[in-house]
């Protein structure tokens, strides 16, 4: 199959674009969707001081590299979590952004939370009923607990992640067959302020993971290939294999349950006041964070737990 | 294993509702909860005149069993289509119909499309664009024409239809992937009247589909097993297959899809006015039905083409 743009042999054919493209162009058209997609959904500006999320997984390793030769002003922020397993996890991929960062010489914050709180996530998750069976819960509290923190020390104005559609798909059809109407009512490629904290944003949510992963590979990125070993067996993992299904059979899928969906909320929740709005927050007498109760946010009440 | 309420042996388990039941009380418990869901969902009371849209299958014939022996007043409407295929699909549902109807002296209406109108569904469907690859919506559209006219003619107040759990689960699941926001705002257990047109009310939308057709082999109700030969292949029959993957993997996952949609649809569509009172309707200059259009309506359009 050849390149829809030029002679070239096609590296990678997206059916549901009806795109075939050789490498030069791939990497181009991402670098275009990607601009795309942060105009369409006001996501941010090149006056903007961004902090990217990274894990050392493709999608954010390739997020970082693509807002950086877009020329927007970024620096990464690395939270290692202290998960181990065979392949050492946490600090393998702490490595290999470090790695990165340095050759494209830009700033990373690193946060340890073991050396900040004094255990690691698995360590937390062990002492804590809420997080005994599965520490993702655990996980995701400290991530947004951290994220925000950094945030707000070296003064970002918006927190970006590496989302790829296949991620936001299979929350979606998660929230969907639970109809839980106020995650529902907050996905969305941007998530705006809440008075205090930063916004957010998803500039890859309407690429395939397999476009993620081919740009990496055809980059040059070094990122981890294992997944988070507590995420086997998920919901989410099982929710992409059934959309993967869906896929295979009706190429588009996917990103058509997506669109449909951000089309569908502005009928479904137009009437609804914003959320945010209606929502009374509380300050945190111990780390100055937002929280939706009066006293310790949850953060703080876990590690100030025995 | 042993029934919940006796020390018979149980002939199901409904592992939903971590229920098992011997004959007797299976089928005491199918009609408890069929009465249960008519004054839950508010559907009719025992002064209706009820239409029961009868196919030859086990959920409508279980479902006018089911009504009679609870006492309501019910007559049964089969709508001959003239599909013929290797078993007699059309001929031999009605003969299975009119045996029962025979049988617990219940009256029966019997509409034959091609005597009435001419042509056959298939024919009419092989005539006309909008059926061409698929005849389902074309017989969609005479049925629906049908039972309003009959129960019409015949002053009915409400017409029934046999949909089980898994009919409603497959529909929701193909509007929720679509995000076809007007489906998912009409799909309910009872859809009020139109002025002029009779309420439609499915009493079995909490059965699972296994629990209506034990009801109808335990009460020896005979019922065509054939699925119509044109629905083989159709997406409807997609989804109900990757919604079994979903309930195998966790009991209730139907149920509980189906339950909180239903919950979340007064938060998201609570808001807007409902659409029957804001929808212009005209009436149609030859039938007389109600019509969404000024002129004839589609039925009447169809049947009038060469």
């Amino acid at each position: 199959m050849k390149c829809r743009k030029c002679d070239q042999k096609a590296v990678i054919n997206m059916r549901q674009h009806k795109l075939a493209l050789c490498k030069d162009h791939f990497l181009d058209w991402v670098l275009e969707q990607t601009e795309r997609n942060i105009r369409k959904y006001s996501l941010f500006s090149k006056k903007d001081r961004i902090l990217v999320a990274v894990s050392g997984g493709k999608d954010s390793l390739a997020l970082w590299d693509v807002l950086n030769k877009l020329g927007y002003q970024t620096a990464g922020l690395y939270i290692n979590l202290g998960i181990h397993g065979d392949s050492d996890y946490s600090n393998y991929s702490q490595q290999l952004i470090k790695n990165f960062a340095n050759k494209k010489n830009l700033t990373l914050h690193v946060v340890n939370i073991q050396s900040e709180y004094g255990k690691t996530i698995p360590e937390f998750s062990n002492s804590n009923k809420r997080g005994k069976s599965k520490p993702c819960s655990i996980c995701g509290l400290v991530k947004r607990h951290t994220m925000n923190e950094i945030a707000s020390k070296f003064d970002y104005d918006v927190l970006v992640t590496g989302h790829n559609l296949d991620d936001e798909v299979a929350v979606l059809f998660n929230n969907v067959m639970g109809w839980q109407v106020d995650f529902l009512r907050r996905q969305a490629p941007y998530i705006p302020a809440k008075k205090g904290l930063l916004p957010k944003a998803k500039p890859f949510c309407r690429f395939y993971e397999r476009e993620t992963a081919a740009y990496a590979l055809l980059s040059n990125i070094e990122y981890i290939e294992d997944e988070c070993p507590f995420s086997l067996g998920s919901t989410t993992i099982q929710n992409k294999e059934l959309l993967n299904n869906l896929e295979n059979k009706r190429a588009g899928t996917k990103l058509a349950f997506y669109l449909k969906f951000l089309n569908a909320k502005k009928e479904l929740f137009s009437e609804i006041e914003d959320y945010h709005l209606i929502e009374q927050l509380f300050t945190c007498p111990s780390c100055g964070q937002l929280t939706q109760r009066e006293g310790l946010c949850t953060f703080c009440r876990m590690i100030s737990a025995k």
